[in-house]
């Protein structure tokens, strides 16, 4: 494994690594002196041509727990913005010895286009491309499913929301069938993508009829500036019909968990006493993504493999 | 002590204990190698809503000379942007293991909200909320003055300027009653607050009849976008009346030191040749602040108390 | 020497002492471990007027890999913007204890004036003055010359573009001076500088012209916002006149090397199949930057010269 840009791309055995790795990484963030030496004088780019504050901060606590430098380039006011290609920036990080890469485009495929030319020699993280992908969201997403609900082959995880403009939803639905899930997909026909046919998933209109079999339901965000009249009547309906609440929880099997990738919007697909129930595994998900981030960033650069010099 | 949010909740015995630790601390700020290895593998968090870079840098080189990892947040651009609630921002930073953050609001009692809720474990640090407090800026000019002229007890310290919407005056209006100072209050009648007369100070109109008793004197800063008709007739008219030229600064005693939370508006509420006198410590404050901000953060985390990993 | 201001303060020996200084420098770059603990507990602040995510990071990369600490601060949002004076910022910088200033700045000359005052006892480095120079970038493509073509006595180099408006042009003709190379300026009239005539340089119309005797062509970065009628007719044309394309470059000497500083306009300035030929050594450059900008600091630093606390 060299870059990790699809979680689609992963094997179940090349996922189960990670998710593995991460496991025992969990620890170190859990000790006072949250810190190994293992990445000691590698350099890790996070290149950001969109704001994802919440992101950058979990890969940077991540790559700093592994003693890496980090530097942190944000395409605001950049070169970028004087019209630099992505194929010059991309050769001036390496250029400066980026190790990794880790990059939010804006634009689908961008991680990919920088993975497969010639332009960097290093390892590139896809963090959110477009509406495209978002591997160590899933990644973490089924960390923390398996680490509350046992091996995950056979669970039924039900996806709910504004499937068709999230990343988040795509990377979960491919990484979950590889590890063996059923995955739902539930949202209004406005808000499902164009062959969605194809993905290995069933999909639903209807929330309530997916409830009752459900080990785990993922909560999208809905992105408010398109929650407009062209997809859906109104906010308010579309939390009453997609929105979960505690009368619909309730009627989720007792083991069942609640996912969420975050930001929240409270009281729009998701109501506050369900975000912060027991069922909940919302800051789970926050602190599984620095290891599992961790273990990525671990796995792609190998750590240190010569004598150090200092 | 948990946190420190208010420079009103500190005793004197804490007050000091901050102070003389800043003093042994000071000493590292003037060595070359400007580094302690007290709080490695500790992450610290700036969670700025407002911009302020000369606080953040401070609390970021007092930080990094203990050698903890410092992630800066800056709330512009992020999830807050999109909507989330503090609420939402501390449960997240306290997942992905933050063991101190350093917030700087708009609202006036977020850092309370912070601290007193079960979102976070970590320590909380107000760096200014709103008009309310800025504990550490009253810290570090206690230190300044403290250093200069012995203990405060009994000492006259005047407070001159905008107090109406200076957190700076009211932290160090609480925590100079504290360390046994007795402060007066010189302000126009429109920029002194509602209540002032519950404060531990005296209060005056008139800057030329506290100048000759004063041990030291602090300007506060003028936010000139408000400092419009209704509150004072003009800025030169201001500065006629509350700002400090040579001829007010020859009135005080020998000893009396001038002060300044900075930025300045020179020729505002400070002339420069006062701001570059023998008798400004303005630049010592400054120094003075990495310090005692080092102080806090030690004093807070309590320094490294298992095994090293490396 | 105890600043870096402008290529022409540098004597001959001093350059090329920065020079193989960069040189050894350069094989830390290229190991696993890229990190010096030469700089270990300083700390050098980026203080940036104008954004350069390029140079910042560039400057960054440099000073991690020494292990200095390395603190961002940009002017936008600051102080600053609230109209503190860049004397009052050195100040509070110089009291923060920064050891080093790289300043990048709007106006000529705000370097030296940092540099030249009572405000700052630290280094001052600047990286890039308004129209005025940009000295590490005239240090790395000097290192880059010399390492294909060997000492550049006697070399001949040709600068190409809006000389007017170009800090880089000026530091490279100053520097190439001293070190013995011969600079060519070709530029249309309206986009050389008045005084040209003293500096030590010949000046020419005609890019053709120069060609067959260069050894280096460096092209400068058109600032498009720059290209109006007033300097030149169009983009198409200045691209047909003072453009870097094949059939130009096949006109070159063999082993005669391309350079940009970059970021490129492809197809403006330069043609994107020159940028990526076997002449170009744009990527070195970058490379060589970073190499460069660790020598620049180690010189001014010096490295730590009392024992360590940790």
């Amino acid at each position: 494994m060299k870059h990790l840009l699809s979680a689609g791309d992963l094997s179940r055995d090349e996922a189960t690594l990670i998710l593995d790795t991460a496991e025992q990484l969990l620890s170190v963030a859990q000790r006072p002196i949250k810190k190994l030496p293992t990445l000691r004088g590698r350099t890790i780019v996070n290149l950001f041509f969109e704001d994802s504050t919440r992101t950058r901060i979990s890969f940077e606590a991540a790559a700093k727990r592994l003693s890496a430098d980090v530097i942190n380039f944000s395409a605001k006011g950049s070169s970028v913005s004087k019209g630099e290609s992505l194929k010059d920036t991309a050769l001036t990080l390496q250029a400066m010895g980026a190790d990794a890469v880790v990059i939010r485009h804006h634009a689908s495929g961008a991680p990919h286009r920088l993975a497969t030319s010639e332009w960097t020699k290093g390892a590139v993280v896809n963090a959110g491309d477009g509406t495209h992908e978002h591997p160590t969201q899933a990644l973490l997403d089924a960390f923390t499913m398996r680490s509350r609900l046992g091996d995950l082959a056979g669970k039924n995880v039900t996806i709910v929301g504004d499937v068709l403009h999230s990343r988040v939803a795509r990377s979960n639905a491919l990484l979950l069938d590889t590890l063996g899930a059923n995955v739902t997909l539930v949202a209004p026909p406005t808000l499902l993508p164009v062959g969605v046919e194809t993905w290995p998933v069933e999909t639903s209109y209807d929330l309530d009829a997916s409830l009752e079999k459900a080990d785990a339901v993922m909560m999208l965000r809905v992105q408010r500036e398109r929650m407009n009249a062209s997809f859906f009547p109104s906010a308010r309906e579309y939390s009453r019909r997609y929105g979960l609440d505690v009368a619909r929880m309730n009627r989720l099997p007792d083991h069942a968990l609640v996912l969420h990738p975050g930001p929240m919007n409270r009281g729009m697909e998701i109501n506050a006493d369900v975000a912060d129930s027991d069922r909940s595994v919302i800051v789970e998900q926050v602190t599984n993504g620095v290891a599992v981030r961790m273990a990525v960033l671990y796995l792609l650069l190998g750590g240190a493999t010569e004598g150090e010099s200092a």
